[in-house]
This record gives structure tokens, C-alpha cells and sequence, in this order.
């Protein structure tokens, strides 16, 4: 893979703004330390770009994301304000193939929790918990590099239940001062997407200074880039007997008669109301 | 549990409607046929109904899914008419605890798809392929009584690539006469939620008639009804150090002053606009 | 199911012979405090004995373990003196469908690593740290009723990185005071046998008088014992095109002038040496 | 990575010797034939060799499988003539990190019994029965530039139910002519090992010769070279509390005086049979 992985970080930018501890905590938003963070593990293997919300169509337009491999995500206070259809363009882009690492408070963004079809939610606690981040996969590439434990000294407490599928792959646990623990490291395939969920990272911390948190985020874009050479979206086909790679488009699920006749089912239903 | 499971299955009806043949095949419909063979086998064991897409609300009012403990689920060419407000409550239910079973076309119903995040796409053909049933899970609840493999000598080919989550256990494997292959019986987790995807039965053959596949969906019943004392959604909650059963509501992700800063912001932005 | 489940618990009765504090802290033996909780739990639904390694066999007979429905074992200071013929036993009457419940130090029995095929290492620490016991599968069977979390006071921590294959359900995730975390509640599925392990319960400790981890083993046994009418092991058998029922045993992987030719290859090389 | 990855093929070496028309087929042996296979793939990125059951130790000692990332096994008609040491070795370097993929009737080699835990059956017929193999998996890098499916004009039927663990990763799944389904390509993680099981090659056809079957066990070899810098096997070791890095080794299970008197009692227990 000669190319350069290309990426996308993804920040909300509302913290930033309103509140002056996080500004000074993250001069370049949080987004610019997770991307400084890429480029720093990365290197030349990596062409790291940011955007935010605050962009026309928060900075992911068709053609943007078309030129994305993997699509960092961060999003805490303003999940609602994501605009519905480029939640629905980013889910397309993920099925057909554009890598989709999701962090901390992304856990309740509208575009993971369209892809895991759950709440996706959780217990937590902003009161300076120590994490340990415990790798239970020890042969995943994401978890290479990685202390075991990785210490994080201050951070957010995130604790089951996680209302997620069963991931496909469980690569770290956290635990918490307070005795929480929380599947913090988790893989999912969905489409032709591959999907890395990753706990750290609050504002009121500066995680996305951590060496270590670095190097998961690192390691994760490279899992998810997709090897498949093109991006397409799984499609519905018919295929004929003997044929197995000439499918053929959709035609709807009735005959024409039947078409015809629902049609007029329709309009007598229309007809009543 | 001396309660009988209150079995509840939604018929789609359009076929049965517009087309002769199949109204012929299915006198009482295909959600009659189906629930008389849930009947058959579980007896006194499940209370079962049937509702129909033609109902107020598709048959599925929050009073109705609330005293239903297993939800079937048989759609196929309509749909795009079922109400997304609908389609919200039942996924709710689901979530809360209420069994699913999706049947066949079912794949592409806005309830199976809103669960599984994916396009839920796959390969077919309606040219009276032989399906056999090969059970991968033997141990498995719904793998109970089951002949290993189990004949369908006329079905719809279903095969893959079937764009689903990889499932939390994979209990039946099809193959059709073609020489096609699909993972034609599937569980998933989600929520508090049991689902179960059963390939077989297309409105074109009698397949609910036949003693495996109706044994099949009986066992699936079995399955899916919760073992959880009450319905409820999991929910994001704070926990205080130390107090692991006390959860408090949401109050939002900004404090009251940046939250009326970020008040502030959104009315700039409108303004702009 | 109106048969009672037929229970044995095995204990390696080592700690309880040589350690005075052990035994009065367990005056029935570990594997009478194991058994009575079972009884208190399950009532009539279940037939519960013990034994120990101490007995002829370990008194693990072809005619006793044909008669246990579910196997719970606990060992710990022994493991190298339970005999081979004894584990090869056990192990094929798991494959067979015989339930397995291993407890706590049993991760490091010659059975349960059989099972696994991996070194079933981890970490460990005697210091009293306080165990929480997190449920991540809420709907699992096993944890119905179990408090969450489920607080042990007094416990051996084991920690990660646990060397087992990936558990096909992940039920508990436990956190220790001093920050480790454990798999501990999974299940596994071998054969026709259904086997969970769960990390509670070291002789220090007076665990298994401990009412949430008793309803634990309760709710396990009843989820381990198998749904399969014979006890059968799988077995490999050819069949004809066309005939899917009717199997016919293996009689070697050469033809008959190949296996002669063998022989006189073999009988060569053992005249070479 | 820039060395390249040390590929061993092992080839059991019997059929070649004892059937001409198996010679004819594969006169380079059937273990030359996939290592040609690889290198035609790999070209560079591979340091391919072979050695068979033939040789000392049958070419597997403690040196040659240090020297090896990536073990391939293939053998049939004298599965219990190999060495059980060698396996224990074989074993052991699979939990520390070298990959493994077995082929076809490898299935029931004692080194792949071993690291599952089961029986490994399956049902079979050798009557020239047409292999189709789908991707239920599109995004795993095994399954990269296969056709799908991909068509083997005449294969051994391996059928369900083949009595392995549930795989970590479903990759293929083949269908025959016959109607059979077989989970035909299955990865597993095992210690520190990563192991592929592939489903096509008898002896009877030139299924090694085959450009997918080819490609396949290629991909699994880039697969299951393990990223981890050094080969070791996982240890149980004792932390002490807030020392999360410098384990202590195992001195048993009991102290020393209960240890003592463990010796006592064995001593008697020998003096009494």
C-alpha cells in the first residue's frame, strides 16, 4: 500500500468554544490533537485532515467523504444538531467501505447509533477516575505497542452497562478508580466498513496527548482502512440459476398484475381516510 | 414461567390480497398459517394473535406491543408503507426486552434493518430450488428436533453475501439446488432484546405448512421471550464514587454556563442564515 | 423438563485436609458449601452429590459420569495429580453433552485446558481485594437476579490478559481494588457440551456461601445441562450422494492396496531404526 | 515489515509414496504444490521451504519451528503416526505466536484437535462432487481477489456438522453438489497463535494447482504471521498490588506448610494401594 492512508478527524468544536478551560487545553480544538496525534505515529503512511461541525454540511460533503479512508469521529454536547442526511451520507460511505473510528462521548452520536441499531448507552462520572486500559486481544493489531495496562491517570468513568451489539472483537477493557469497568476497545464490521469504538478521551482531559491513546488511534486507522479496492454498498440481486456473477437489479417483489392491483389497493386505503 | 408467551405475528397481507394463487395457498393467510403452526406445537404454552399491515397503526399500537412478548415478523412488498413512526415503537419494544423473529423477506424491513445498522442486502431467485437446512449449532434452543439437514423441496434461493452484522450465533446454514449458500438462521442481541432470523417461507410455496419450519419458528418463540422481570430501556446514567445503584438522569454534556453560551451560539447561527 | 437435573460437584478436597482455616471455614468441603447452595437455589428441580479426588477414580466412574447431567469442578493445589484416563474421560463426556461448570483455580485443571487448547494462564493476587462483578449480557440466562454489580468483599483477584479462546459469550467482566479486570463469566461450547467458567471462590474466602454467586452456579447449571435427547459424541462418517441420513463409518484414508503398501512402508522405517 | 515471512509446508507424504496416480498428480509432492503456490503469490515477501513427516523429528524440531512464522499443515492417511512430543511442540509454538494453517484432512491432525478441544468431525464423500466456496466475510483480508464464489470443478464433500469451537472469524462458507455445507474457512486465536482452517485439497484432484486455492492460502499467510515482536508464551505470574508490570512467577498453590503436609498425605496414599 504505497498510497497514503486518508483521513478524516471529525470534531463537534462546541466545547472549544464555549468553555475557555478546554480552549486552553486544546488550542488546536480536540480534533487537531487527535490529528497531530496520527501524523505523529504516522507519518508519511497517513494524510491526516480535520473538519468541524461548524463547516457547511459540518464539513462532510459527498466529495469529501469520498476522498476519505477512515473518518475519526468526536462528538459530545451537540448530537442532535448533527443534520439527519449527512448522518444518512456518512452511514453509506461506512457500508461501502470508509473506515469509522468513533470516540469517548461519540458513543452516542447519530451515526454509531444507527450503525449498532441500540441506546448505546452507558453509566459514567466526570469526577478524575484513573483508567486502566487492560488489552484482552493481545494478538489484534490495534493492540500492538500498547502498555499493558496503559495507565490513564485522569478521565471520565464510563461503565457497563454499554448497551452495544456483542462487539466482534473485544480488544480492551477499562476499569475505573471507582471499581467500574467498561468494554473500551471494540471492534465492529458493518457492511463493508470496519468500525473501532475507543473509550478515552474527555474533554476535561488532555487524552489525546496521551502517548499511548496516540498509538491505539494510529494503529486503529490502520485496521480500518478497507483492503477492498473499490467503494461500492452491498446490493440486492437476482441471479439466474448457473449464473453466479451476472446479478440483475431489483424489479420490486410483485408481478405486474399484482403491481397494478396494490396500486389500486393503495388508492381505495387513501380513499377512506 | 406458567404464563403462556404472548406470540403476536404481523402479516404484511398484500399478497394474499392481490394475488389468487397465494390467497389460495394461505386461506387464513400466510400469518394465519404461520401462527397455527406456532399453536400446534407450543399449545397451551403461547397465547398467539395475528394483526395485519391493513389495521390502524399496522396492528401495533404501544397497548398491543406492550402484551406481546414475541413479535413475528412477515413483510415483503410493502415495505416502504410501513410507518416510520411505527417502526420506531416497535424497535423500542424490541430494545425494552420484546422477542423478534423476522421471517424471509423480512431482511428487508425497516425494523430488521434499523436493528442491524447494515443494508441487509443478499443474492435470490424464485425458481423452485430445493433449500436444505444444515444445522451448524447443535446444541442450540431452536436447533431442538430438527432433522440435520432439514428438506424444503421448493423455495425461494436466498444466498450470499447476506449484508448482516456477523450474528451472535449462527444455528442454520442453507443450501438451495443451485449450489448456492446462506446463513439462514441467525440470533442477535440487542437492547435487552432476542431476535432470530429464519430464512425460509415465501408466499410462492406452502412453506409454513411444513412440520420443520413450523417447529423451527416454535422453538425460536421459546427462545426470544425475555427472561427479564420487566420491560424497560437502558438508559445513560450518572453514578456518584461509590454508589453503584443509584443512577441520576441525563442533564445534558455542558455546564449552565456554557449551555447558555452554546445557547447563544445556535441563535447566532440562525441568525446568519 | 420434570426430570431433576442431575448435579455433580467434583472438589479437589487438598486445602480442606492441610489448612485448618480452610476447613472451618469450610466445614462440608468446599464442594459441600458449592452443593448446598445449588440445593438452596434449585429446590427439586435438581439432584445434587459431590465427590473428591480422594475417591477410586476420583470418583469420576464411566457409570457415575453417565449419570450426571451437569459437572462442577474445583481443583487448585492437585491439578497434576488427577489421573489422564480420568480427564480423557470427563473430556468425552462434555463432547457428549454433559454440562461443565469450572470454578475459580479449576482455569488451570488438566480438563478445562483440554477444552480450551490454550495455557488458560492469568494473573493473580491472595490480598484481599474487594471483586465487582459487572453483567454485560443482560439477557443472558445466567444473570437473572444477579445484582449488578455483585460486590464479593474478600477475593483473590485474577487478572488479564486471561489466555482462552475468545468465550462465545462474554456474561461477567469483574474489576479488582487494585484496578485489574477479568473475564469472568463465559461460556464456551464444545462438542455437545456446554461448559461456563466463572472466576469466584477461593478457599481464603468464604465465597461460596456468598448468596449472588450460588444463584450464579444455580442459573448456570440449569443453562449447561443439554437440550439433546441421546448423549452422543460426534463422530465422522461418509455419505452417499443423496442419502443425508444414513452414515457409514470411517474405514481409513487409503485404499485397500494403499494401506497394504503402508504397512510395508512402516515396517521398513521401523527396521531402519 | 521488510524480512520476509518464513513459511514452512508440511506435508505428511504418504499418499505420494503409496498411490502413483497421487505422484503423477503432484510430482513435486503435495506440499511442493502449495509451496509453489505461495511463492507465485508472495514472491519476495516470502521465505517459502517444505519438509515432511519423513524426516527426523519429522522435520519439526525445536530449531526449525523457531525458524518458522507461519506453519502450514497437510496431512491424511497417518495422523496417528505422528509424534506426540512433536505435537506438544508444534503446540507450544502456536501459543507463542507462529501461525498456523491446516488444510483439508487436517482437520483431524492431532495438532488441530489439540488446539481446539474437540472431535473436529465431519461428514464426507469422495465422489468428484463440484466445490462452490462464498465469502460471508468480503471484508477479511483472506478473502481479498477471490472470486465469489469461487468454483473447484471437483473436491472432496466435507459436510456439516464439522464439531469445531465457534470460529472467532467465519470467513467461507462452501457448498456441493450434493447439497452439503461445509464452514470451510475458519479463523481462531489461540495463546498468542493465529490459525486458519481451509477446507479445499485432497489428494484425489489437483486442487493445489488451483490459482484461488493458491491466492487463499497466501492471504492466510500474510494473516497469521503474528505483529508481535517477540515469541513467548503466556505465564501465570502473581502482581502485587499498584506493581502492574513485574510479575512474579508461580511456587504453588499451597504455603509451605500445607505443602509439607501434602507431601505426607500422597506418601500415604501411595502406601495404601
Amino acid at each position: 500500500m504505497t498510497e497514503p492512508i486518508r483521513v478524516l478527524v471529525w470534531g463537534e468544536n462546541r466545547h472549544e468554544q464555549l468553555e475557555p478551560t478546554v480552549a486552553e487545553r486544546y488550542p488546536d480544538g480536540m480534533h487537531g490533537a487527535i490529528a497531530q496525534g496520527i501524523e505523529a505515529n504516522l507519518g508519511d503512511r497517513a494524510r491526516v485532515r480535520t473538519t468541524t461541525m461548524d463547516e457547511p454540511e459540518h464539513g462532510l460533503t459527498e466529495e469529501v467523504l469520498a476522498d476519505t479512508d477512515v473518518l475519526i469521529w468526536w462528538g459530545h454536547a451537540a448530537h442532535g444538531e448533527v443534520d439527519d442526511e449527512v448522518v444518512e451520507r456518512a452511514h453509506r460511505h461506512v457500508l461501502e467501505g470508509m473506515g469509522l473510528i468513533v470516540l469517548h462521548s461519540g458513543h452516542w452520536s447519530k451515526l454509531f447509533m444507527k450503525l449498532m441499531g441500540t441506546t448505546c448507552t452507558l453509566r459514567w462520572r466526570a469526577e478524575h477516575d484513573r483508567a486502566l486500559v487492560w488489552t484482552v486481544d493481545p494478538t489484534h493489531p490495534i493492540a500492538q505497542g500498547i502498555p499493558h495496562p496503559m495507565i490513564i491517570e485522569e478521565a471520565e468513568m464510563y461503565g457497563e452497562h454499554f448497551d452495544i451489539p456483542a462487539p466482534d472483537e473485544l480488544v480492551f477493557i477499562s476499569s475505573f478508580s471507582g471499581g467500574e469497568v467498561f468494554r473500551s476497545g471494540c471492534t465492529f464490521k458493518r457492511g463493508y466498513g470496519k468500525i473501532f469504538y475507543f473509550q478515552p478521551g474527555d474533554q476535561e482531559y488532555p487524552t489525546y496527548f496521551h502517548e499511548g491513546v496516540r498509538k491505539v488511534i494510529s494503529n486503529a486507522v490502520e485496521w480500518a482502512q478497507t483492503l477492498r479496492p473499490e467503494r461500492t454498498i452491498p446490493v440486492l440481486l437476482r441471479y439466474d440459476t448457473d449464473d453466479f456473477y451476472n446479478g440483475q437489479g431489483y424489479q420490486g417483489a410483485l408481478s405486474a398484475e399484482a403491481a397494478a392491483a396494490a396500486e389500486q389497493l393503495a388508492a381505495q386505503g387513501a380513499g377512506e381516510e
